[in-house]
């Protein structure tokens, strides 16, 4: 105000870590300008001047700001008259609610006074320390129709170390970012010619994502999961009957028609494999069934909101669905938390918890299978199975989905970010809506309980959070290129090409690179593209008698045998190192 | 006409094997009739008629159908003087077409008068053995406006030897028909909810589909194939750019709106790999770029043609577009053939004949690349590549597509039925239409070749001529459980659960059957499975010393030790028997 003077301003919340502040300024700011707001943000603070809370009637703080010339406020503050609110759509961040009716409370600083809840810090001095980060464009109250505003986004922290610390958090994250390293490491693509949202594994993508799918599968299949293939489309019908249709059709995408029938691409597999359940008519012999696919599922996302791997429109799950009794949920549950926590510890993550999430007991209608006893014995059998495995876990009363309990699995990445990595729900609606049945031991029909899990969530949000959690250094069962055989000069290319065939007869994927570049190139290229170990080829090693190996990440270089340098690379893969 | 006078006449041409004659018949027959219509033949044949060949003009044939009272055939004589042709498309099989302008051929028999361009035998004497084998309905020249015909179908031989060879093959080819192993193996099904032409693998025909694509896989990925994903839709605009949209738009689905554009269902996978190689600038370095991908596809058949898995509106295809110079395709071609050859080889299929289809070299202007030198050193190095591998083809000028020359794959299956398993097609006109360039040796903008290929075509097609090659008694390292272990009686269930245990330990797919079910039921179970190994668990087997191996087919037991068996299985394992 004090800079740019005649700047009206629009809303300006607390964010995670930090604020922004939405500003109609008079003349266009840019990013160098924040350094001088910043500057002034200083003084003010050493101003120490005081946060003063005054309220006034909602008719008078109209006026107040239509004198102040602030038009954004006052537009708030008729919308809080008339219709009580503020939000424009229920999901919305910002709210300027009201404590009491028809009162507005301000907050007063010098000559600036703002519509605030509240409360504040007593006086400018108490303010911690901040940063200004960046600007963007913002339009006013999010839509595309209103004028554009600038958001100007700022840190805050009690103290610099915390600050720093952030900082140094945020600058890791950024050389960490997926999109950053999925590009560079020739990971993944998006192609506008394709469609946003929809990525393409590039070769090296492709294939960390089939060892992930490989070690998942195996581990699977160990416990009895039995995978199967099911189509990309579904007649309509199949969706009317399990409810997508009508409770998800926002994300779903327009049908296609096939000789007069509406074809739709699933946006989910769990009908499909409820086919494969009701093809034939099923015993208490066949339960548990635990049917699994990598499957590819297209739901739709706002343009807007689409992000590299995370937010997409076409994604595979490793989904699977367990047909069981409801005696079998215990020890299905039980055995589903050790294949987790298998899946996790091969990829490195040890600190997984987990929230048990149950009914809220004093609202049970808006739940099916409104027998108390079935929910009650379902959520005992998920606590006995989580308590049978010592498993941390807290416990969400009131967060099951309306079809039954479940059980979420957390985790940190290497920089202590959290992340909801998988989920095991419990569902007693879908049997119901396809009226499955298994004929007991007793001879009469019964009625299986499905339970969804997929340890890997989403391939393609895994294969970020793997990227950002290794900084694309992966590990060497998982690298495309686990030794890049380097030859000094041209003199030394049959002995590379000899190097890479014998590794790759043991299993190890070498590759030797003979261009026509200089050594030094060749090193940088193999450290950008992270390979994990390096062998440069000269006249010392030309006989292959003696390597000289380089590790990623490390300066100094080791002399080994090929043999120790095998059974090294061995080890390391057994152990998923 | 002699046993239901009236009839009227439509079309009877000869097919594979036999004939088939449509009629309109003044009272619907069975298939009981048959026999009775053979036993009139065979009077009418021992007869001894001679066949008469009359020319007639158009206009007296006319006149004297319509004197017989013939409307189907006035119909057809009608059309040829009008039109020059009874062919409704030109893609139909029947054609009465006329040798002399003008003119129409007929042969006379007894009292019978038929339309037919001959030659006929002298008399019906010379007429070799018969068999009508079915009836069914079909609609007056295919078109469901006109009247539905009555369709009697026959086979016809010189001898009687070959016939009842024929009709052996028949009712093998029934037994061995993969629809119906589909469902008793558990392979696969189709759902009428999710909808027709859209197969659902179950876990025993997932398997064995896993199998088949690790292997070809590893085998391509030995010769540098490079596995990517891709996703199932696109932009409708990339199959404009391919041309797709303007030539097999019959073959396409209707475009689904994402946000105001329209997105398809991908019939191809070729414009997504084109994407990866576009997507960023390429030298002769990168070349050959080999990009493989098991792509589903989505084609529309219509309904009445849906069979089973081999025409299906979605499938899996064994897609890979090698990107390569000029020079390449040679080199390329050649690899490919070794790669073909053991694929083939591993699934038993050793007749493998090829057939090279070139342009016609006196209508050059139909084809892309009209440099004539194109076309040549192309053709050229696929000959090259052929005779280098002393590989047995035949040459089929005036063949190709019209954007390159191509490589069929001819089979016989264990009936020895002819099957065009796969394709190696040279395109000129993919990279000309999608701009595609890389940077030479020279340091000048070249255009590369692409090269599509999939040496088993589509996974559905090929799992069912596997499913009928074996007769769906598959190998043991295709087969979903290669041993079924098999208690006596209940005293017998440890000892054949801890054999499961063993055996699994040791790689073997074993399953231990401890149903409450009698010995005689679980062998038939297995028998029926067609599982390669029964171990059946008596008291003679309790200490698991020796067992007791049943090998599928044979019905003498065999006596051996555990890890002799084992080594047996590993043994038939490798060598893919």
């Amino acid at each position: 105000m004090e800079l740019y003077p005649g700047t009206k301003f629009g809303v300006g919340p607390v964010i995670e870590n930090g604020f922004f502040y939405d500003l109609d300024l008079p003349k266009p700011i840019s990013p160098q300008d924040l350094s001088k707001i910043e500057k002034r943000m200083r003084q003010i603070i050493a101003r120490n001047e005081e946060f003063v809370r005054e309220e006034m009637p909602l008719d008078a703080a109209i006026e107040f700001f239509k004198k102040m010339d602030q038009q954004y406020k006052v537009e708030l503050l008729t919308d809080l008259k008339t219709k009580g609110t503020t939000k424009i759509k229920p999901e919305e961040q910002q709210d300027i609610s009201i404590e009491k009716p028809n009162i507005a409370s301000v907050y007063r600083t010098g000559k600036f006074v703002d519509l605030c809840r509240g409360p504040h810090v007593g006086t400018t001095k108490d303010v911690g320390v901040f940063k200004l980060t960046k600007i963007s464009g913002a339009y006013w109250r999010g839509s595309e129709k209103n004028k554009q505003l600038t958001r100007v986004y700022g840190l805050a922290f009690k103290t610099q170390e915390e600050l720093d610390a952030y900082l140094i958090l945020l600058d890791e994250a950024e050389k960490r970012d997926h999109r950053k390293l999925g590009a560079e490491l020739e990971l993944f693509m998006i192609s506008p010619r394709v469609g946003m949202g929809l990525p393409l594994y590039l070769p090296n993508g492709a294939f960390i994502r089939r060892k992930m799918e490989e070690l998942v599968a195996g581990l699977e299949e160990e416990q009895g999961d039995q995978y199967v293939y099911t189509p990309h489309i579904a007649r309509k019908g199949l969706y009317e009957t399990s409810g997508h249709w009508q409770h998800y059709r926002d994300t779903m995408y327009s049908p296609i028609d096939i000789e007069g029938e509406e074809y739709i691409l699933r946006p989910m597999n769990c009908p499909h494999h409820i086919q494969i359940y009701a093809h034939r008519p099923r015993s208490y012999r066949d339960l548990p069934l635990r049917l699994a696919e990598f499957g590819t599922v297209y739901r739709f996302e706002k343009s807007g909101e689409l992000f590299g791997l995370t937010r997409v429109r076409g994604f595979t799950q490793n989904d699977a669905h367990i047909f069981c009794s409801p005696e079998q949920i215990k020890k299905e549950v039980a055995s589903l938390l050790d294949l987790t926590k298998k899946v996790y510890a091969a990829f490195g993550i040890k600190d997984v918890w987990m929230r048990l999430s149950l009914r809220d007991p004093k609202d049970t209608v808006k739940y099916v299978a409104d027998s108390n006893k079935m929910w009650e014995r379902a959520e005992g059998a998920l606590r006995e199975a989580l308590d049978s495995k010592k498993a941390k876990y807290v416990t969400a009363v009131g967060e099951a989905a309306f079809y039954g309990p479940k059980i979420d699995f957390e985790a940190k990445d290497a920089l202590g970010r959290e992340f909801t990595i998988s989920t095991i729900q419990l569902d007693f609606s879908l049997p119901e809506k396809f009226d499955l049945e298994y004929t007991g031991d007793d001879g009469a029909k019964h009625r299986p309980v499905i339970i969804h899990r997929a340890p890997l969530g989403s391939i393609e949000r895994f294969l970020a959070f793997l990227i950002e959690h290794y900084a694309g250094a992966f590990p060497v069962w998982l690298a495309p290129v686990q030794a890049s055989v380097i030859p000094v000069g041209k003199d030394h290319w049959k002995a590379a090409a000899r190097l890479e065939k014998m590794l790759r007869k043991e299993g190890i994927r070498a590759v030797a690179n003979l261009e026509r570049d200089t050594v030094g190139y060749k090193i940088r290229a193999a450290e950008r593209m992270k390979v994990p170990y390096m062998l440069v080829v000269g006249d010392k090693e030309k006989s292959l008698k003696k390597l000289t190996v380089r590790v990623r990440g490390v300066k100094a270089l080791k002399a080994m045998t090929v043999s120790s340098f095998v059974s090294r690379l061995r080890k390391e893969i057994a152990r998923r190192g």
